[in-house]
């Protein structure tokens, strides 16, 4: 039995830093005294709120978007998306220049929701717990003629994701500072298995890890078993931008292939990470975005005498819940 | 009348910045669409929320305190400050080695008392309406034979936060843009003249303007009164940060030499700035530290087609008065 290849390579996510040059923003990588005594070693984090929209996703959003082709440009681009990747996809179809329509559950962040509408997209809400958001953006891509967007079991979305990985070697570089290990935050794990191909692209050495919500955890679990694994459906987290129910089938051979493992964290740890990043990074962080600093401040891994590269992958939060988790401490 | 030479020249931050190398943060300079959308030019904010303790004030403490003689290490510092230089002094000496005394009104933000504690401070705290934190610290200074660390009419203080012009100079030029003009926050003066020797030393076109409270624009009338003025005893703002009573009598004439002039911004339009820079740029700031981009966004100074510096000063907020601001939108 012969191994298919891997969905990317190194190559796909240099090609998509090319295409992002200019465009995308190169996110600072941070380093904070407070932190670094925690973790007794040497924390680097990618802040990738500063990124348009406030996450990650803006990076293989473009990426896959500004590779349509004129034909394709017309029909322009559906995706769904509980957030983040609807605000990627929208702001980047609004640069390439083509319409998105966005299926977005009915319960996502207003903020989200909001902020979709803002970036120029045309939002279709849908209850999460009814229908099927693949079927709906299904049906509209055909009724349009219109190219589906998805959010991470997509080559060039992977690849895109991955130039965050790209900058965090190259910044660590230019400080003159070795990464050993890196932790990335996992949904259906487009950014991980971007981020991992880039790393251990330019660093064989370097190790990687998936990080998610305790109940949302079936990279962890699927890795562990070397087969695609669920989440009991029953599952709830706040981490709203994590929930994908399994694996991706692009996803998942890359990270099996590439990642040292995977940390889960509890909604108390993220709450408690997101008062940390607000009260010594001074960065706001939503929950899903706060997981892979939450693995390191509940000691997941081990951090002391190692230089860890941490993604704060996103900071798109109500202000209202926000403010009831500063209140919580 | 010969005019007496400046505090500082530019050869003086430039020597700040060669002790500083390595020792504080070279802090992002951050670019954002919504921002430079609204204020139909680019903006470059300068944040300093990421140097160590949560603001600029670092950079002076620590070139005032490294250069101190074995002697007057052996007696330590002792310094008056209604939070943010407290915990520079604080976090400067006890990397340096040398003791730390604090003088501090016992109505400053929670937060700045517990980190200068934190930080190996000892803390010393006064009733700032009955009671005068020069008069105190001098006393403490003279008992204890240590070496006073003014907040801002200090050569080496000024020079020290004038380290973070030179980096926004720098940084600008690495990512190919001029600056045209920068607003910088203004509360004793030694910031903004520290980055006007820096911004205007590096590049003479570039009109350095000083951001206040209003009620606390003693510099903005001073430098259109061409000497120095008081604010109204009475005066009352949020910006803890920024209460100085008048110009510093070294700051003000390198202020008159090298500032286009002063605004002003209301403690409501310091909130909507920090809610901005919470829904947009993700980033936390203090409300002293959001004058400048209260400035800007405002509309206090022309910023279209042009390229404005906008230095986010500091960020440390009690997380129940910074989740109230928040709840006010």
């Amino acid at each position: 039995m012969t191994t298919p290849p891997l969905a990317i390579s190194l190559a796909d996510v240099e090609s998509a830093a090319e295409r992002l040059a200019g465009v995308a923003v190169r996110t600072p990588l941070l380093e904070n005294d407070a932190l670094n005594r925690h973790a007794r070693g040497r924390v680097l984090v990618k802040f990738e709120g500063a990124q348009h929209t406030g996450s990650f996703k803006f990076r293989g959003a473009y990426n896959r978007i500004s590779r349509l082709t004129a034909d394709e440009r017309r029909g322009g681009v559906v995706a769904y998306s509980s957030g983040n990747h609807a605000q990627g996809v929208a702001a980047a179809a609004t640069r390439v220049g083509v319409g998105a329509v966005i299926v977005m559950p009915s319960d996502a962040p207003a903020i989200k929701i909001a902020n979709t509408r803002a970036l120029g997209g045309e939002v279709v809400l849908y209850d999460r717990h009814r229908e099927f958001r693949e079927e709906i953006g299904g049906r509209l891509a055909r009724e349009r003629g219109a190219t589906l967007v998805k959010p991470y079991d997509e080559p060039l979305v992977i690849a895109g994701q991955g130039t965050a990985g790209l900058e965090i070697h190259a910044q660590a570089a230019e400080r003159g500072v070795e990464i050993d290990q890196a932790v990335v935050c996992c949904g259906g794990g487009g950014l991980v298995a971007g981020v991992a191909t880039a790393l251990r692209g330019r660093s064989p050495r370097i190790a990687v890890y998936a990080a998610e919500p305790a109940g949302f955890d079936d990279t962890a679990r699927s890795l562990a078993g070397g087969t695609r694994v669920a989440n009991d459906p029953a599952a709830r987290s706040i981490c709203d931008a994590l929930m994908a129910p399994t694996p991706g089938e692009l996803t998942f051979p890359i990270n099996r292939a590439l990642l040292a493992g995977g940390l889960a964290v509890t909604d108390d740890e993220v709450r408690a990470a997101m008062r940390f990043a607000f009260r010594e990074l001074k960065l706001v962080v939503e929950p899903g975005g706060a997981v892979a600093l939450a693995s390191v401040l509940a000691g997941r891994l081990e951090t002391a005498d190692r230089t860890t590269a941490v993604v704060i992958s996103g900071a798109n939060v109500d202000p209202a819940q926000y403010a009831a988790i500063l209140a919580a401490e």
